[in-house]
């Protein structure tokens, strides 16, 4: 090995003082909003009026947050268990790097668009805005999985998340863009991101551990988990931050059936694309969940039914034939190795769910949204409404996320890329053993076609994993 | 084999079309509902008090919605995982009939119950419902589990869905039914059409497959996460359509204890059953989720932790004697073939949950109920309140609904019994491997008495699942 | 064996009979609460607006509750699986005492803080109550975890319910102390009867099944399934009985930032500890949740974020240093065999959270709460406030829960020593074949270094589980 991966003063020295520093950044600057803070709380609300606590937002948007949260957490952690040797790094460096980013993200949101009187103000909505921030981490993660140590990870979140609230503040703020569940600022943002870092980070002797680089059938099993788990509250995350009332229902509707039409596209894709007409675990694990990605800009809008269900179709197929055909031309071409694939998840997808963003707001019209125009639109509350300038602004919103991905990718991989980090050598990539404290041996041997009745052909190499007794 | 089992045209084909026209149809019927569309909502609410928008209705049925969501995709889907090698096609082609039935069943439930001027309104009150009409198709997925290919499942669901939708309509419309929790709509209906068709199916050398047809160590813990998260959220599922306020609330009060006795019961007789005293996971895998179904209908009563207690108890302890006693006798006498034993969870409690609404609606009195009689049995709004003859048309509601599953179980099957779907050989039942990529394969070998010597005994045959690596 | 483990009549006797006597107390003592009963819930609303059905307590706790739920089934459950041999029991037989459990703690919790005119009222307040109180009896199985039969599980619980309703009454109601999230009440009442109870059934030759007492690759991310639930809804947990407004936000809040810091010390100290720096699953798995035990007490009080990063950092950082170096002192000197290690994950930061919640106490004041002091401290309320006798009755509090825990533990302990359990022989402890039906089993050999090629050296003794095909 060129470099030691042994963890154990740089995971601790670099744990400690990240959270030490946030520690103290939280002990100057973080606050409780007004709806969290006993003084604050109980000041605002009519003293008559026992019932007025009914209307804190904790409420409204918890349930919410609780469905993002265990996204972010189960939903991502345990998609990425589908390798067959790498079930603790995926689940647990998930867990650590989320942990980690949601605090600093915290930071970083307040800091740009959350200051109070120089303080940042907490409550459910940060933490909603926090975990999405986190999840464009996490999305990142999936290009470079198996290929990192804990450490390279850290480092890559603390770049990440800045980049994301800059990136999130020129969109949101300065554009006046609509993007509720996150197309351009969570998906394509952490996917050209992390795409880019993989990039960087290329090993071209990777295939000395592809016999590592797959699942087994327990792993798919527990990947679906986090597969089904994401389908399912993705209603949730895409509707979690928008306004109140017609537009979270309207923007829960779009995406369930968005995902809905997505997963038959996969299916079907899925089957056609194979010789033998059978369905891949990969593109079920995946691009079933391309159509969340799709429609995390339009979904509040008047997208309609109708149009969820074309634009999930869309998705779902673009990812399958995505994983089947371009992956393996980002590798061999490109040099872009991209673990889970997510260019086929949250790259496409999320490049199309920012056109549908741009296209359904240029065709917003009072006409169909009566009063509520204003509350999916800012720009309409001000009375300066131009529907095709919204249009353009989207669209330009989407140039400036992949710019700030691709940019910010290829600095944090150089950074990622110094030899201080313990990262894995080319011969144990995808293998927790590096990092974690594993009580299994593997046994292997030789079978022969004698040995092997059912099958009647010989198996030059077969591994079998036992454990200690 | 007799028929190839390849998908590779079959699948997509269908999938694409279904889809296809399902677009088509939302394209021009459905709409937005009050609560959901940006102009209606707007125009409806008070123009003075913006926290009219926390009475959307999102707030109050969108956490029951994401409860009985978890149950249908990650409940019964995993619920499923219990056969050693049909992990893939328990959760994966629960996915797929899922997505797809939910779609399908808002046109029909909305074309029977749900059209205003000519358009089907949806929001989350129908998609709860589409969600519950799925699981009806997904009980009858369990008495076929492994015997079917993708393409007849999707074919079953396209009937069911449809009939589940008249019957549900003859139902609530023309017999003024309670079921909220559908012991009668979902589980009665769902149970008794699956085991038709298992019946018209019948498979005379199934045990070519018997092998395969149980449970290993780790799929066992894998459907246990199915189990579990039924058994916790079937209060909301039960408690998700009915009125808001104290019938909500009771619902999923009598639910909670209805489950907690069942459980009770089905660990006692389970260990009874067993010569050794031995429990068996089938039974708590299964009958413990009993006392869900039995109050389906009666829950949102006034039926009273008392009473939910007796029939969850009683309803576990008839789920468990019938997976002991009853399904091989059904198997071998009446040719029912029922993989996940459905007639013990969701028939027979079904009909208990049914008999248990009549006669709790029979009992129904203003001197329990008070002013809240009318906002449980609809009839009692109108003036003709008459609880015997409630009671008599509960009855006659599960009498139709037998009837309707029977029925259409059986032409269903007929349909499902043209040798053009690819359904697996005899031989190749409960395996992933026909339908999907799986990486794994199979050695077999003999051991002897002196290979074994922890055991000491001759084991004829025992299979090992070996990696290629 | 000493004693057969056959359950056939011991296990259903006890559940019938203790669910008849619970069928028959329900029937004579449990009443629908004013929100769930038909004609109180209606006769005390207004009768002209049909709104107020909204108000009901249903829609702000029910949400909470089912996170509650998740956590005690799932959460639990799952996090118990980790053992090898032991996933049936886990899961199973935490499913079988939480159904038993939450039925008799509603009745004891009734029975000592919540009766009206000789009747216990139920709603979904004293769900959460009912599964507040399981969750104690689930902290105490994991101390006996693997050595006991479900007979003496359940008999545990019997006690461990009643006393724990006990210890409440006097904490919340006599000593008016503040608890929401049951530092003391819960985890340090929980921890400390279990680890009385396994030290009164110490086992002196309990490494005669050490073989079995450990992980295997899949059994650890199964457990991790219950750490990541238990980790995501610790926030709805610590909140879910406090007052509504800003104490239950603030709450939520509170415990978000207080794990997250944990799950930094977590990782940091797990890799500091190992010779190799490599992570241990058992402090991931555990450690990083003892930042929600420790805010607890304090979650709902002005802890601040910065307060609860530094709680959830030390609570992480002890729980780990627990694992390592105390927990093997535990058992060499003390006898105590703790195997899930509850009092690293309970039992410190346990009495940490009941610290902090005394300091925090001693601390507040109306200027910093305002108005809202008298909604966090009940003493406010009746103008007799003084904040340190209010941390002194906290640390009193805490005092008389380690009394009561401890003397409840050892009675309770020598309950369940009686020969008439079934209990494990000392050879099959952490076997699930003793009490569930298996159909694994397990084919001994012997590795030579020629055989195994890849890591060239001998194993004295492998094991390789089977299945019957």
């Amino acid at each position: 090995m060129a470099e030691s991966t042994n963890m154990r003063l740089r995971l601790p020295l670099l744990c400690i003082i990240l959270e030490v520093i946030l520690i103290i950044l939280f002990g100057a600057l973080v606050e409780y909003n007004d709806d969290t803070h006993a003084k604050l709380w109980n000041a605002n609300k009519s003293h008559s009026a026992t019932r007025d606590d009914y209307e804190n937002e904790f409420y409204y948007r918890y349930p919410s947050f609780q469905d993002v949260h265990v996204m972010i957490f189960v939903g991502f952690g345990f998609l990425m268990t589908f390798l067959q040797r790498y079930g603790f790094s995926s689940v647990g460096f998930n867990f650590l790097i989320a942990a980690f980013s949601l605090q600093w993200a915290t930071l970083m949101q307040g800091f740009f668009h959350g200051m109070h009187h120089g303080k940042i103000h907490v409550g459910v909505t940060s933490m909603i805005n926090a975990d999405f921030c986190t999840g464009s981490v996490l999305i990142s993660f999936g290009a470079v999985l198996g290929k990192t140590s804990p450490v390279q990870l850290l480092v890559m979140a603390i770049f990440e998340v800045t980049l994301f609230a800059v990136n999130e503040f020129i969109l949101l703020s300065m554009l006046g863009a609509n993007d509720a569940g996150g197309s351009m600022t969570i998906h394509t943002f952490g996917a050209y991101f992390g795409l880019m870092v993989t990039r960087v980070l290329y090993r071209p002797n990777l295939d000395k551990s592809k016999h590592r680089n797959s699942s087994v059938y327990h792993s798919d099993l527990f990947a679906m988990i986090g597969t089904i788990y994401l389908w399912m509250f993705w209603p949730s995350f895409n509707s979690a931050i928008t306004n109140y009332g017609d537009p979270q229902h309207r923007t829960a509707l779009n995406t369930y059936y968005s995902l809905a039409a997505c997963t038959l596209a996969t299916f079907a894709f899925s089957a056609l694309v194979n010789p033998e007409g059978k369905l891949d675990m990969v593109h079920i694990q995946n691009a079933a969940l391309a159509g969340g990605v799709a429609v995390g800009t339009a979904g509040e809008m008047m997208l309609t039914p109708f149009g969820s269900m074309i634009v999930g179709f869309l998705a779902g197929t673009i990812s399958v034939l995505g994983y089947k055909y371009l992956t393996p031309v980002l590798e061999s071409k490109l040099k872009i190795q991209d673990t889970c694939g997510i260019h086929n998840l949250h790259g496409m997808p999320g490049v199309l769910g920012a056109v549908v963003g741009a296209v359904t707001s240029a065709l917003a019209s009072p006409g169909v949204y009566g009063d509520g125009l204003q509350r999916v639109f800012a720009d309409a509350e001000t009375g300066k409404w131009n529907p095709q300038s919204r249009g353009g602004f989207q669209a330009i919103s989407l140039a400036v996320t992949l710019g700030m991905a691709l940019f910010g990718g290829l600095v944090t991989g150089f950074i990622l890329k110094l030899p201080i980090y313990g990262a894995p050598p080319d011969t144990h990539c995808f293998e927790d053993g590096l990092y974690w404290e594993v009580k299994t041996f593997q046994y292997h041997f030789y079978t022969t076609p004698s040995q092997s009745p059912l099958l009647g052909q010989a198996y030059p190499h077969a591994c079998l994993t036992l454990w200690e007794v």
